[in-house]
Formats: structure tokens, sequence, C-alpha cells
């Protein structure tokens, strides 16, 4: 007996009537303005109740781990979970997000597994979709936080007391969601479970656009870190105090939004400042101080190192001159991350060959990869956009990433009937 | 009869009491932050509480206007308040404020009319002392709001529906305070009562020290406005999209701050970015917009007008670079203030002669002048610090200022009996 063909258009339909679904969660209150699923908040919850509802009506067995990540999983026969083949991605996003990001991963995977059980394809190792916790960060600042935490790489001793805006801790978010905070941490039994793990996720960048390719494979993830840059002055009044009286750490931040532009491009990494918080924020009163980050990546450890430096030095520089004290934090590094590359040119011959392209993105299949052969698909994004509502992918793009995923767990997972 | 002299030792131990027990109210939370005693706040109402008890032990009969502003009357035995003598100025700070700035005139005031009492001196015009509603404008961003209100500069109409940091609106501050919100505005009759105001500040700025003088007179107010500035970019990806790809506005307002401080340090006057807004405000989101607030001073309207002109064509050019949408709102602006050259001539000679110096700071008489002979006195402050905790008075130097004031209103509302 031989299975019947993957149905192209039976995955556009389901595809559609989710997508229409998940798109009335998590709006911001603005039109336009993109979605806001925070980790443990009301908007992720419907989405984690969607995920249930999805997984269950396909057959599959929903376990939330200690760490409040989603697993669902289509066990076999004799309930061995060991060598699984694990996909997913996350359904949580940045303020003002766009659909695509985390989401996609997680519909595609569901979608292929219900395509393979369409065809009646068997597994002969354990599959399951992930929807990983907190991917983004945007809550409590920590990025991956449910991939790391499974895999230990983030000790959650140094985390539990972290606030969001609201002051709320990490450790009340979880408990409040049900999640033992004190639990929180390496899961490694599960870990050993996950035989390969292969994350579908829309493109943050616009490499296969030009290349005229719906679908691409990941060499890697650059390495990438954030800084945050206390610049501490004195507050004064802005209309009486004269200029060479005045200690004021915002004419320092305008130095490193600066030098930070200009040193990437002079480098060819990337480094951003993209939050800043001002004390007291007035605008009669010279700050106290200004906290700013700075976003940095490049190919390699060194180059990101060298790019911080650089830039680092200018902040000291304009400090001296302005008379700001400083201290710089590094609040997360993650070192160059390059995905199996067994598992990829397999994943690439069974796909007929698709581009290669590395990302600057983060992700849970980052966290993975030092413990299992990894493997990422990319959608196409033709705006390149990302991390905002003009993020896109088109459907039929969408559909061919659910066909390559079905046919990627079936090779890896599945045996003809 | 002749009334006994001033005694400044009564002064200094009754401004001392009075200073200590201001000090335990409205302080930041951290220790060394200062205060934060904003309009309609409890810290607020326990200064307000304060100062009707001192009014009302003085013997001064206390009004609460429609505008929330006190007035601390000191009748004639005929009941008529025209023509009255006012002194005063605000109880109200900035976020992380110091102690003086403010309360100083206030508390000079109820000594000055303390002092005048003990010695048996008789008014032939009323007196009055007054805390004006907010003039930092630290809650809703209006500074001066009671004093212009009061003198109808500021139409309620347009303010009623502004909020604060929490969302609470102007109207629902002031109805929660009991003051009717409908009723706030111009009070004609009651500024017509007004007869000459005088108000004694601490210094913001440091003329007075090197010149070792303790006290000054004021010529006037620098003109002075606040522009709004709206920077609307594209949200994106601050890992993954190309340099070329973006539209931060974070890089136009670095552009922004170094303008400010350029232009005006070029044309001697004063320009500062002291406040800013960035949307979504995370560390890996190239922002969608940023918004930030200009404070323009300068010793004539025409000078204010051009720097900020200058300034803004430096934005213009950086935005046109970086494809960022630029939009300017003149929140508030305030022409030159002169005081009044005969008053304040009259009180330099009561003096014995005192520098007079211009201020680039807002005041509540500045809101008076245009309709009131008004005149300010301004107190040394040996730091120049100002809206910071950093601000300092020696209490010899209030000691001497509270004297001033009683000869001031002495000179201008006393008979000897």
């Amino acid at each position: 007996m031989t299975t019947p063909p993957i149905d192209t258009t039976v995955i556009e339909q389901r595809f559609l009537a989710i997508w229409s679904e998940l798109d009335g969660i998590g709006r911001e209150p603005d039109p336009g303005s993109g979605f806001a699923r925070f980790s443990w908040t009301e908007a992720d919850f419907a989405m984690r109740a969607w995920f249930v509802r999805e997984a269950e009506a396909l057959g599959l067995a929903v376990q939330r781990d200690r760490n409040g990540n989603l697993w669902a999983w289509w066990d076999l026969p004799s309930a061995d979970r060991s060598d699984a083949v694990v996909t997913g991605s996350h359904l949580d996003s940045v303020p003002g997000g766009g659909a695509f990001d985390g989401p996609l991963g997680v519909v595609s995977g569901l979608l292929a597994v219900a395509e393979l059980k369409r065809r009646g394809v068997t597994p002969t190792r354990a599959i399951a979709v992930v929807d990983f916790t907190d991917e983004e960060g945007a809550r409590f600042g920590i990025p991956c936080m449910g991939s790391r935490l499974l895999t230990g790489e983030l000790d959650p001793e140094l985390i539990r007391s972290r606030t969001d805006g609201a002051g709320i801790t990490l450790a009340e978010a979880f408990a409040a969601a049900g999640v033992e905070p004190d639990e929180i941490g390496a899961d490694a039994e599960l870990l050993a479970s996950v035989g390969a793990y292969v994350e579908l996720h829309v493109e943050q960048g616009r490499a296969l656009g030009p290349l005229g390719e719906p679908l691409g494979l990941a060499t890697g993830i650059w390495p990438h870190g954030r800084w945050r840059i206390d610049l501490v002055g004195e507050p004064n009044h802005a209309g009486t105090t004269l200029f060479e009286d005045r200690r004021d750490p915002m004419l320092v931040a305008a130095d490193l939004i600066h030098a930070a532009r200009r040193v990437a491009t002079e480098d060819g990494g990337r480094a951003t400042v993209a939050k800043m918080i001002v004390i007291p924020n007035v605008t009669n009163g010279v700050p106290s101080s200004v906290t700013a980050w700075l976003d940095a990546r490049a190919a390699t450890d060194e180059h990101v190192s060298a790019l911080v430096s650089r830039v680092l030095e200018v902040v000291d520089a304009s400090a001296a001159e302005h008379r700001i004290d400083v201290a710089v934090t590094n609040e997360s590094f993650t070192s160059v991350v390059s995905f199996d590359a067994d598992l990829t040119a397999r994943l690439d011959a069974l796909l007929g060959g698709v581009p290669i392209i590395p990302t600057a993105a983060g992700h849970d299949a980052g966290s993975l990869s030092a413990h299992v052969p990894t493997a990422m698909v990319f959608v196409r994004n033709e705006t390149g956009a990302s991390h905002t509502p003009l993020e896109t992918a088109e459907t039929s793009d969408c559909v061919r990433g659910v066909e390559a995923l079905a046919r990627i767990l079936e090779d890896l997972a599945g045996s003809r009937g």
C-alpha cells in the first residue's frame, strides 16, 4: 500500500482557516499596529489555548513541560518518545510584531502532522510540535527563555526576580499561569528524548526574494548580544543651567547611537540602539541618567567583540568630555551557531536544492543546536521586514513551507505503510 | 509708637522648624533623589494641608480659588481686598526636584507675614500669600498652570482632557481634589484685586555667588518654549534588517540632540533635548517612532525663533537622509517677560542696591506680569543647580530673603502704627 501524494489544496484551506482564526488574537490597540502577544498575558493564553485545541483535534497528546513550553506529541504505539523528531517555534511576539514570526513555524508543524495523518503515514519515531515560551524576550528581556531554560543554558536563579514593565516578577508571571516557578530550569530527560529539531520560520531579511526562491535552509545564526549602557550625569534645569555647568548624558547617548551605525557600517556587522530610558524624562530638566541598549551582531564572535569595543571607545571619549559616568553590562551574548551540516544536507537534497543562508536573528533552534542535530527552514519574506506588521509571506510560499516540513517529518520519522 | 526691629533670630528659628517639617513630604523613593510633589497627588495634598495650617495659625483667611490656587489673606478691618499686595510661589516640584524651587517663596511669604504680625505692623492694603497650582507642569506638561488659568492665558477647553503618565485626565485630577473642572479658567475679579505681585524664588543659575550677593532682583524672564518633534520611521528587526532597508528614527533623534547643543552654543541661547519616548522601545526592534522634545530659550523672541529654525533644519536634513517623517508641534511658547521697572527700582532702593539679573526659567510671576506690577527676588544658589536635589540655598541667605520680603511687604502695604 502506498500513501497518497501531498495535497497542497487541502494544506492551503487549512492554513487560511487557522491564519484567519489567529488574526484576531492579541492585536495592538491601534489598527495596523500588529500584535502584542507577550508571554503569560491574555493574548498568549489565547494562542496557547488554540494550540491545545488544534493539537487535540489531531489526536496529539499535549504536554506542558516544567518551563511552560507546550509539546504536542504524535506518539508511537509503544509510547516510546526517545529519538523523537521535533518541529515548532514560538507563539509570542515583540510589541507591534507581525503575524508570521513564530506562529508560522508552529502552525506549519501542526499542518504538516495533519497532512501526514491524512495520508496515512505511520511514523517510526515519535513526532512532536513544540511552542517555546517567550522566544522574543519582549516581556522580561530574556530572549529564547523557554528553550534556554530547557537546555540548562539559562540559570533560573538569575531570572526569577526579573520584572516586566509593570513590576511583575518572572516568578509571579509563571505562578499566575500555573507553572511552578521553583521548578523551572534544565530538563535533561525531555531534552534527551529529542532526536532532531527542525524549525520553520519566516525569513527575517530578504535574501530569498532576489533569488526567486520560496524556501531556504540556514547555515547558522550570527553571534549576537545585548549591552546595557548606563550613563549617569547630573539633573539640572534645562533653561537656567549654563552648558559648561551641565553633565548631560543625552549627548553621550546621541554619540552612542551614531557610533553604533557608523562602526557597524564600516565593519560589516549590525549594531543598533533601539531602546532608551531617560530619567526623569521631563522637557525642562537635564536628565540625571540615560540608559541605552546596544544590540550587536556579526559573522564571528571576535567580530562582534571588536565592534562593541570600538563603539564603547566612542562612548568613553564622549563621556569624558561631558563628565558622565559610564557602566556597561553585557546582558546577553550568544556565540555563533552552526546548524547540523549532515541534517541540513539531507534536507537540502530532500527539497531539491535550495539556498542556504545565514541569519542574524536568534531562534530557539539556536538554543537546541548545541545539544541536538538541528536545522532551520526559512519561508521567503518579500519585504525583508521583521518585528513589524509589515512582515509578510505569501500564502503560496507558506503552503510550500508546510509541504516541505511534511516531507522532512516523513523522511526523518516516517515509514511508508 | 514705633514697631520693633526685624528679628532675624526669630525668623531663622521659624524657618528651620518649617523646613524640617516639609523635608518629610513627598520624598522620591530612592534616598538622595529629592522630591516628587506633583499637583493633586498625596504629596501635594500634604504640602497644601501644611499651608492651610500655617496660614490659619497666623490668623489668615484661606481661600481656594476656582483653579485650585491657595490664597492666605491678611485682611483689612474693612475686608477690602482690592489693590492687595501679593507674594508667593508654588509648592509642587519636578520629579527629583530640590527642596527650594517653589516652597522657599511660599514659606518666605508666610514667615514675612509672621514677622510683620510679631512686630505689630498694621497694613493699609490687604496682603496675600499664594500657592499656585502646578507651576512645574510635571504632571500634565502644562507649566504655570494655576497662574495662567487665573489670568486667562490658558484656555481650559484645551487642557481638560490632557492626561498624566497614568492616563488620568486633568479634569479627573481636579475633580478628585474637589475642584470643579468645568469652572477652571480666568478669574478676572480675583486678578483685579491684586495690586502688586512680588515672588521670591531660589536662584536657578549661579550669577549671585560670584558677585558675593545673597539676594538679587530680576529684570525679566527669557522667552522660552517647548517643541514636540515626532519622528516616524518603520519598525524592523534590529538584527536582520540591512541598514539600507531601515528607516530608523533614533538616528534623527541623535542629530537633534547634537544640533540643539551646537546651535545654542553658537547663538548664545539654551536648547535642550531632555525628554524622549521611543516606540516600541525594545532592544531588538528598530523603533517605529521616536518623539523628542526641544526646550529652547534665548534673550528675545526672535532669537528663540531663529534658534529653533536652525535646529529643525538639521532635523529635516537628517530625516530626509533616513526617510523619516517629521511633525513639529509647538506645545508652548512664552514671550519675553520684563518685570515692572518702577516696582523693581523701588525694591532695589529698599534693599540697598542688589544685582539685577535675567532668568531663563518660567515663573508664575511671568504669568502675572502682563496684568499686574510684578517683581521677583532671587536668593543665592551657590551651586547654580536647579531641578535637582543638588539645588541649595544657605539658611542665612534664606533668612535674608525673608527679611527682605518683610521689608517689601511693609513698604508696599504697611503703615507704621
